[in-house]
């Protein structure tokens, strides 16, 4: 086993180094949970004030002098991380130019793991509540991280929703357990990365001009487009992006439509675009008349907003052809392989979605990849400052590095 | 990777070591898939002809001398093993003292995965057929073992039934993935093996003399005891029990009652004689009448013969409280597991059960055991000529070993 520390001594290092670097604006908001809290009952006083003198306020400090003190115990630590978008993002309601985010990391006997929450707005949580969340986790009494289900069912015991925050734990959990395995999660799960699908990437609703010079940058670099639709101008963006490309297309309703009848003929309409799925065309309200699109819809039509969880799938068994499955929305790659496993029981197909994130985030979804029909996995690409390398898109196609975890490297 | 590779090459000499001590009876009727017909196009004759000089009709032996040869190529090998039953076996249409098996190794890059078949007659397959099955698998094509879900739905999709024969593929494969990634099934699963429950323990219809004496002889090493009932003689074999213990008792109809009026009643009886749950009361073939009674039921009614594979589960929802997932029926633990996932998320109880069959299969079974709510896995203690060590009873308890794979060692 001496090759295996000596791997590990290398990994402790590498995230000292790492620690270090971590912006001391951040260090008063920054917590930490488990870690400290046991240390100090755990710890010579004197050695804490060493290393405290020693210049660390970053809590991923406290593994470098430990000495194996802390081995066995699981330390979290986590600080908010505001994203920059490349393109100002709007919406119905709103535009804005940052998503908030959480950066979590969790590190037991020297190897750290890497989580993140992304919370846009629409979705109800923020860096408040999901700060607030995650102070309450304490993971003191658990001792092996590889009991994800019981530390996972603790997690998810803490509040009803949080479900961002609850991702954050998750993500950085199998990112810890993968690296103990020596393994990335898809080829733990049994998959074959080769299997991984190409990702859509979205062109924005803009006017005309916009629109084709926007699909012209990127009609070499994927397979497969999506745009946002449920709008008066559905027509007009297909058009446009058809002047310039035939790839396919994903179009996402997010639930604009509000006549069913009316639904239905765009859907015959962008079928002979060479539109290839649709996703939640009605109001989620509406389960009866989304049902009713499905059964008469020529493409498959995918549940987002209808769902969230491995709970809400087999309600939706007869209204939607599939689902998309989202981490943040599903509390993390747990509860979404074991979606999966539900969805493909059920014979629904499967699409995996994310918000705007890191490539930590889009990387635990892509792990999961080469077992869906459809992957829209390109937030990391709307943001200028990524913390990490991972999954990667390449020729359009989802990309899985063969690196334990969830396979980021920081930056 | 030196201490890896020095690993790796202990366990080779190992399963050399007992490779050669397989009996030439059985030479005959050996097969070797993928293996030696691999093997064949790539090697020198000369070299084959030397390692059959040096003694081998074992196909394991194509291991020995190989060099890396076979370095990135899965080699299937199994051969017919008779499991003698340590008491004689009656059903209501025969009896019997032992139980055909088919035993399966796979060896990837030196590493070897334990499967077996274990073929009880009426579940309709037989060593013929399962050695039949197993020389139409030829894993040749696959260079990753990791590849789970791409290997097994290609095994599957070799006939529509042969479930115990592709049982016997999936535990290898598993035995060998789990060694690649130094960790037994429970903890890769995520699950904690203190949790695993007490397993029951099958006490056989017999004379009031004989079921009191065997009674006794296991009241003080289990937990809970196991009764077939759906026979003229329930009220007399529980009586007789409990006249000598107050071990909670599982009690399984087969199918064997005929009234739900009469089942529903006995249900009522035995809950007052302390009876937890109940499997199977009516034939499969009534599922309203099987339905009836879980609807009116005091105790958890479990599904068994109603059910084979992870397809079966959602029209058994509001039929049974649970299902008893059994490998030799669902084609092996990653079935298994997707069974539990989808059990688990239809808020269905779960048991694993099993065969007669030796601690590979059982020890396989028992990596899903912390996970469900009753565990039936005492095949391994009902037969003579175990080949393996594995999961052991300890105190009536399951005790999971910390090997990694299934856990077990070859006696």
């Amino acid at each position: 086993m001496l090759t295996r520390r000596n791997f590990l001594k290398t990994a402790t290092l590498a995230a000292i180094g790492s620690g270090l670097t971590i912006d001391k604006l951040f260090a008063a908001q920054t917590g930490s949970v488990g870690g400290s809290s046991a240390l100090t009952g755990n710890m010579n006083r004197n050695l804490m004030d060493k290393m405290s003198t020693a210049g660390g306020e970053s809590p991923t400090l406290f593994n470098i002098n430990s000495n194996g003190l802390n081995a066995g115990r699981l330390q979290m630590t986590f600080f908010p991380y505001e994203l920059k978008l490349e393109h100002v993002f709007t919406v119905a309601t709103n535009s804005r130019t940052t998503t908030p985010d959480v950066q979590v990391e969790i590190t037991f006997d020297g190897i750290t793991g890497y989580g993140e929450a992304s919370m846009p707005p629409y979705l109800g949580e923020s860096t408040q509540s999901v700060m607030t969340f995650l102070r309450k986790v304490d993971l003191s009494s658990f001792n092996d991280p590889f009991q994800l289900e019981e530390i996972l069912t603790y997690v998810d015991s803490l509040s009803p929703g949080d479900t961002a925050a609850k991702a954050a734990v998750d993500i950085a959990m199998h990112d810890l357990v993968g690296k103990m395995l020596g393994a990335p999660w898809y080829r733990i799960w049994g998959f074959d990365a080769a299997k991984a699908p190409s990702t859509t990437f979205t062109i924005g609703i803009d006017t005309p001009d916009v629109v084709r010079q926007k699909t012209l940058e990127c009609a070499d670099r994927f397979n497969i487009l999506k745009v946002k639709v449920g709008r008066d101008n559905d027509k007009e963006m297909i058009t446009t992006i058809r002047s310039v490309t035939n790839l396919p297309i994903a179009v996402d309703a997010n639930q604009g439509w509000t006549d069913k009848h009316y639904a239905l003929d765009m859907i015959h309409w962008l079928k002979e675009q060479g539109v290839v799925l649709v996703e939640q065309p009605m109001s989620k309200t509406r389960p009866d008349d989304n049902a009713w699109i499905t059964a008469h819809s020529p493409l498959p039509v995918f549940a987002d907003e209808s769902l969230q969880r491995l709970k809400d799938i087999l309600p939706l068994r007869d209204a939607y052809n599939g689902i998309n499955i989202k981490l943040m929305k599903c509390t993390g790659m747990r509860e979404a392989h074991k979606m999966l496993v539900m969805a493909r029981a059920l014979n629904m197909k499967v699409m995996v979605g994310c918000m705007t994130e890191t490539s930590c985030a889009t990387s635990a979804a892509a792990q999961l990849s080469p077992a869906v029909d459809f992957a829209d996995l390109d937030g990391n690409l709307l943001i200028t400052n990524d913390r990490f390398r991972g999954m990667e898109v390449v020729k359009g196609r989802i990309t899985l590095p063969d690196r334990p975890g969830i396979g980021v490297v920081k930056l």
